[in-house]
């Protein structure tokens, strides 16, 4: 993980800035592809009077995530929004895994991404998902592992089941380093690979990795298909500088799902509980309201939806948010921004690369039309911006900054 | 010649990528600049019934091909297009002459652009010109030096008529490197420069150069006007990683002009063969469809126009393009962009720095008009793009990228 950033280091941030409140909304996937019938996109069918109205005081412009063409996961996306460039600041597969459980990581942890696989007699992996467990199979055997598992003095070795057949490895103990090769072949019919260290820093994690796999395999020889592990994506969490040292903003999450928390934590911010719903997720806003200077508040289910290729659940969900958005507005925050992760469009199914509209409303924005759109966006003030660049604009329009030169 | 790129290195292909069709049209020079009566381009000007609703079903916006204000030749502009950061991939002007005329290049040869000049009898030059001597009598000229020059065992020197005064030097050899000062003195009245090696590896070369440089001197002696050369932009050739190494493409160059196939072959494509006109590249695209995943059809007639000032011509050529659009959207390419590697306004006369309209239409696209032209470009959904990342895009568009973190 490295925190470099090519431009956002030169902002000069007010050493004694004024109290200020951003708020950063966050609907997950937000970003939509027009219905083949009407030409229009989710958030352009939705009923958005709220958002619509927000528009009109705004800065409306198009957000890139990563770089051209490039589908951002939602690590990538959020940090982005966090005012890290996901080119730069690069957070390994395990580390994201490990925040998408919601486990505790700190600085020196090993994190990999496992899949329970499935090994014949000759140790061939015959099944790269062991048949997608259950989540309560996945469960049983897990607690098997650890239940037997013995790793070396002074090091802790966890497994933490995701969904089906996903686990995440994380290993904790001194002077631990992760430039480590992936044991997943990618193809079935062939063993596994051995995990190897690229470095001499790595090796001693090399071994009790290869040691921790290879006690699996004797502790499930009995298990018909959940016989093994294959591991990729090994990361070691070393902390990046804060949106505090970098920004000077003291920030608070609302997030229901772990990865969104992890990442909001990996950046600093406060993460005080954990919402149950939309209307939750506003009333703690509410309660924690005037505490701090960023308010991340995040809603999933218009990724969900995209996901689903649920076109008209997406714009539910979209109208759902909007019907909300007067008890934030109610708050008066300085700047509030609107915006999205990533483009999940119900009409493709996934994550797209597709730009992402964004709205910022202050009262020195540049509103140029009266709804938030993807066809009113690309026409707005702020043009296509870099997502990193998002939390620079909010500084500026939040008086947080000073003057570049004399 | 190096080829880092900034950006594009981040692109992470998929290793086992689908079958995919993408089409690049290009337009040479197509960019224009409003008639003074109408306030139309030449592209708004034409009549384009096919591009426009090709338009309707695709993303526009803007190519920034260089930089701000800089004026891209045909070289860097396809470069651009074909996804290499022209400001990193830079390709010396000896090359770009060399693969002008088309001839052979081999890694380790080096090539330098050459003019026609009239020294006077203290070896003095009196017209860095050579008052600008027609085809022929270049020809005849070359064929006297080729006939009595004498490099040294080993070594290979080869001149090539370019046009009038214009000739491309080759170097073939051992051990060759082009760290060389030019000998144009840029002035009249003053004798050519050295040839010097700017590093001891290129000390050969430049005594290769100089002597070669004298040897035609003494043999030209009794010519009146060509009577010797002024040597620039001295390169070697290096392959650069090409598309296939880069993107997993395997591209297919459909172009009439030296020019345009060289730069082709550089970054990897094949070039089958060579069409006489508009149509007979379409029939070449047709017959060879199905063969590869990237088709690159280059169309010059809207570049020579705006070289010659001609308003009318430039909108005729581009109509005659539009009509065979047809043809091409029957193949039904996964990815159709329609651009040009630069502009060439009418009214301005020369290649320009202003921004590209470039169309890329595909199921996944996020239209904005109904009709192709600078002005519905520039509110387009992909916003103003350096043209290194429209590649990109392409494959994003295409299918043929893996998601960027989780």
């Amino acid at each position: 993980m490295t925190a470099s950033s090519q431009r956002l280091p030169d902002l000069q941030v007010d050493p004694s800035p004024p109290r200020s409140s951003i708020v950063l909304v966050v609907l997950d996937g937000l970003g939509g592809l027009p219905h083949a019938e009407t030409g229009r996109t989710e958030l352009e069918t939705a009923q958005t009077p709220h958002l619509d109205a927000l528009a009109a005081r705004a800065s409306l412009g198009m957000l890139e995530m990563v770089a051209p063409g490039v589908t951002p996961g939602s690590g990538p996306g959020h940090l982005a929004l966090f005012g890290y460039d996901p080119l730069t600041t690069v957070i390994g597969r395990g580390l994201l895994s490990a925040l998408g459980v919601g486990i505790d990581l700190r600085p020196g942890d090993v994190a990999a991404r496992l899949n329970f696989a499935t090994f014949d007699a000759e140790g061939r992996v015959t099944d790269r998902r062991a048949g997608r467990p259950s989540d309560a199979e996945a469960h049983r055997v897990i607690d098997r592992v650890m239940a037997g598992l013995k790793p070396p003095a002074g090091v802790e070795v966890s497994l933490h089941a995701e969904k089906e057949h996903r686990v995440v490895l994380r290993v904790r103990g001194e002077q631990l380093a992760a430039a480590l090769t992936d044991t997943d072949p990618l193809v079935t019919g062939v063993p596994d690979l051995p995990c190897e260290a690229l470095d001499a820093a790595s090796a001693r994690t090399a071994e009790i990795v290869g040691d921790t796999l290879a006690q699996v395999r004797t502790l499930l020889a009995d298990e018909p298909a959940l016989n093994g592990f294959l591991a990729r994506g090994f990361a070691a969490y070393e902390p990046i500088p804060t949106q505090h040292e970098r920004f000077g903003l003291r920030g608070l999450a609302f997030a229901k799902y772990p990865m969104y928390r992890g990442v909001a934590k990996l950046v600093g911010m406060q993460v005080p509980a954990v919402p149950g719903s939309a209307e939750e997720t506003i009333t703690l806003l509410e309660q924690h309201w005037g505490e701090h200077d960023l308010y991340f508040v995040h809603f999933k289910d218009t990724d969900t939806c995209g996901h689903d290729g649920d076109f008209a659940g997406k714009v539910a969900a979209i109208s759902e948010i909007d019907a909300l958005m007067p008890r934030i507005t109610a708050l008066n925050p300085d700047v509030l921004i609107v915006t999205g992760d990533h483009s999940t469009p119900a009409i493709y199914g996934e994550h797209s690369w597709h730009h992402v509209p964004v709205l910022l409303a202050s009262r020195w924005a540049r509103p140029s039309a009266t709804s938030f759109g993807e066809s009113t966006c690309r026409g707005g003030d702020l043009g296509t911006l870099r997502a990193c660049d998002l939390m620079g604009l909010a500084l500026a329009h939040a008086g947080r900054l000073v003057k570049y030169g004399a």
